[in-house]
């Protein structure tokens, strides 16, 4: 396939429509480049850095890698102004804004010459994305891992309906780990994908060996989307897992939901290795994630299948 | 595009790979007849219909058309017996089972010569289908109106999943209203489409005409997965919705549930049009949905918007 007419190709100034999502505790330096070396867009993952760590995560990308690699900043999270600031210092042109409104960061960042992507649940998000002047709006779908949106809409909905909402790219994520999930999304009329828990299971990702061990044995009804009526989020079963679907089985209020959570549990689970007593997220396709390539082998993986699909489908 | 080479087609007789789904209180004759002269196949939803009933409507449907449809069996619905000695008795051979084990009607409908479809939720069901020799398999998303699986597989999950696990065809269904959702179903894996919400949403269904208004005026959060701990089934918010959700936000048992479900709810809702107080069962991609076609439009449309699908993927 020839990606040159591709917006988002253009817009990020990369080979291949694939951006890798900027997770919590996977996406440092070494993830972030090896994707952006490869073609796509790496992003660091800023929501689980102090912002000093975020700084030498920023320069450490830049040496090994020449191409374009962008930063993900949960606009919530408390240090959220202070992450900007650095990224706006260290150079970053590219930023990829979620949880919170897309409205709150595109000032400084516009000012400052960024592309901004913000990351949407729902066409009406999707719509505001592009009234506040975003560039591209990522599309998440109810099987994304991780935090995840109200409406529980699944990227086979979401995404047509978000680009039947706005005219800027629509980016899909949720549920692509395939060449062939990628050509969905592409079918779906998205002009590229954001993938999370693949490029989390492959060598360069910093999550812990035991999590990602936990990740590949995982099977297809092994994530539940939980913690619903406190903040959304995916996790696969472990006995943490257990304990919040008993507290959610007998109503638990937001609180007490809150406080079983506490603090550092999802840094203990993917960082740190404690595969039961952490929060493990992951996407729902984890439960056909079962090896850990390098970034490289994976690219050429996805590339690969995309490519026969796409002639797969045209020969019919 | 040419299906001469699709083994859905080849398997169910049909020009195109295109099955409506035999859903509750629209899948009448008039609608059966109406997708199978369109080239697709219809089903006759019995999960609604008294035996009698049900076999005036086979004989309805065989006097509207000429070409192949069939009939959609709930199995643990407490007359499916019956109807599938009457389906039997009136010469149908094509018969999509539900809800129960895909062994259990194997045997009487193998006798007669019957081509089998299972709905399945996850692809350990799917194998299952196709060791018991069913001769496809309907993999149901979450996004899917009406019952659905425990484990929330979205059909962008579910689809490769049940693709790799099987070698019998799979037919993908949630979240599929147009050409583009069908085009990416097919990049899947998927060799044909089951379609219930957009055929329940043609002239030809039988939905009370305040059903359908209300299902064209929803938006994209406008169902949810209810009744997880009874029976999980999608529906459209209303004021039933909203007891439904005030009764699980307490922490209700399946019995309490069960009991504010009673009984003819969906009859209510769908068939006799009480829009606040019945129970509305319509997919998540009814926010995309806003008209009511013809049958024989509605397929011109979709065949039309795949083939600019395909296209559009191919040039690229």
């Amino acid at each position: 396939m020839s990606w040159t007419d591709n917006r988002l190709c253009k817009l990020l100034g990369v080979d291949l429509p694939v951006i890798q999502g900027g997770m919590v505790y996977m996406s440092g330096a070494k993830l972030v480049a090896a994707v952006s070396n490869a073609g796509g867009l790496g992003l660091l993952g800023s929501g689980s850095m102090r912002p000093e760590l975020f700084r030498e995560q920023v320069r450490k990308t830049r040496r090994l890698t020449d191409r374009p690699f962008g930063v993900n900043i949960p606009l919530l999270f408390p240090n959220s102004r202070e992450i900007l600031e650095i990224s706006l210092e260290e150079g970053i042109r590219i930023v990829v804004t979620s949880a919170g409104s897309p409205r709150r960061a595109m000032g400084p960042l516009k000012a400052a010459g960024c592309t901004v992507l913000h990351v949407v649940a729902n066409p009406a998000l999707a719509v505001k994305c592009e009234d506040a002047g975003c560039d591209a709006v990522i599309c998440e779908g109810f099987e994304a891992g991780g935090h995840n949106g109200r409406e529980e809409l699944t990227s086979m909905v979401l995404v047509p309906q978000c680009v039947r909402a706005v005219s800027i790219p629509v980016v899909a994520a949720g549920g692509i780990a395939s060449g062939a999930q990628w050509a969905a999304a592409m079918a779906l009329g998205a002009e590229g994908v954001q993938i999370g828990s693949r490029f989390a299971m492959t060598e360069e990702s910093s999550g812990h060996s035991a999590y990602k061990a936990k990740v590949a044995a995982a099977g297809f009804g092994d994530t539940m989307l939980m913690l619903k009526r406190h903040v959304p989020v995916r996790m696969l079963r472990n006995a943490f897992f257990d304990r919040v679907a008993e507290f959610e089985a007998r109503g638990a209020s937001g609180d007490e939901l809150a406080e079983l959570l506490g603090k550092g549990r999802a840094r203990r689970g993917m960082l740190e290795g404690d595969v039961e007593d952490g929060e493990l997220e992951i996407g729902q396709v984890s439960g056909m994630i079962d090896d850990i390539p390098t970034v490289a082998a994976l690219m050429l993986r996805l590339a690969h299948e995309y490519d026969q699909t796409i002639n797969r489908l045209a020969r019919s």
